[in-house]
C-alpha cells in the first residue's frame, strides 16, 4: 500500500499532528507573521549559501572558521547573518574554545517545506 | 504572462531528479540569489495571508475582488504584493472584465518544497 494515500493536506505524514499548509486554508495574522519572519530569513542570498553550507556538510555541524572564507564578506558581517539565521530558529551553534560550531535545525526546515507543499506527491515518484 | 517558466534551476518538477536541495550540496551564488529573491517574495505578512487565500481556494482561482476586503489596506497596496507574488513565479492572474482572477502555481511552491526538506520521509517513505 502506497504511503502516499495516507497523506492528508494540512496534516504531517508521520505524527497525524495539524500543520498550517499553504493550500489548507488561509492564514491569520499571527501565522502569516510568524512565517513571513522565517521566509524572510531565507530571502538573502549569503543567508542562503551559509545555511546550505551548514546544512550540507558531512557529520551535521559547521566550523564558522570554515564558512566566513567562502565569501568576500567581513567576519562580523557574517556573524550577524548567522544570528537571523539562528534567530530564526533554522541553525543552532556552541562555542567550543575558539570557534563557534553550527548545525541546521531540521525540524524548522522540514515545516517550511510540509507548509509550502501543496501535494502530496513529490518525491514518491508516482 | 506566465511566470512557470521561471522555474529553471534543478531539474522539472514531474521528473523527480537532481533537485538542489538545502542539504543536498552548497547552493553556488546564482542558485543562491535566485531562491533567495523567492523566499523575499514569501517573508512579508500581507504576501503570505495574499498567497494562501489564493492556494486554499476551492475552485482554484480567486477575484481580486474577494482579497482586498480581508485586508486594511488600499487596492495599489494590495495590488503591488500581489504583483510581487506574481514576479516571483508563485501565482499568476488573468484579466476577465472588470476583475483580475489569481491562482497559485504549484511548481514554484513545491520546488520550494523540495529545497527545503531535509528527510526524505513526507510521502515518499524512503
Amino acid at each position: 500500500m502506497s504511503k502516499q494515500e495516507l497523506v492528508v493536506l494540512g496534516q504531517d505524514a508521520e505524527s497525524g499532528t495539524c500543520r498550517p499548509g499553504l493550500v489548507a486554508a488561509p492564514l491569520d495574522d499571527g501565522q502569516a507573521a510568524e512565517l513571513a519572519g522565517l521566509f524572510k530569513a531565507l530571502g538573502d542570498p549569503v543567508r542562503l549559501r551559509l545555511l546550505s553550507m551548514i546544512a550540507s556538510r558531512a557529520g551535521g555541524e559547521v566550523c564558522v572558521c570554515d564558512l566566513t572564507p567562502a565569501f568576500e564578506l567581513s567576519q562580523p558581517t557574517i556573524s550577524h547573518h548567522l544570528k537571523l539565521l539562528r534567530q530564526a530558529g533554522l541553525i543552532d551553534c556552541e562555542r567550543r574554545g575558539t570557534w563557534v560550531y553550527y548545525w541546521a535545525l531540521p525540524a524548522t526546515l522540514d515545516r517550511l517545506a510540509d507548509f509550502l507543499r501543496t501535494s502530496s506527491t513529490s518525491g514518491a515518484g508516482a
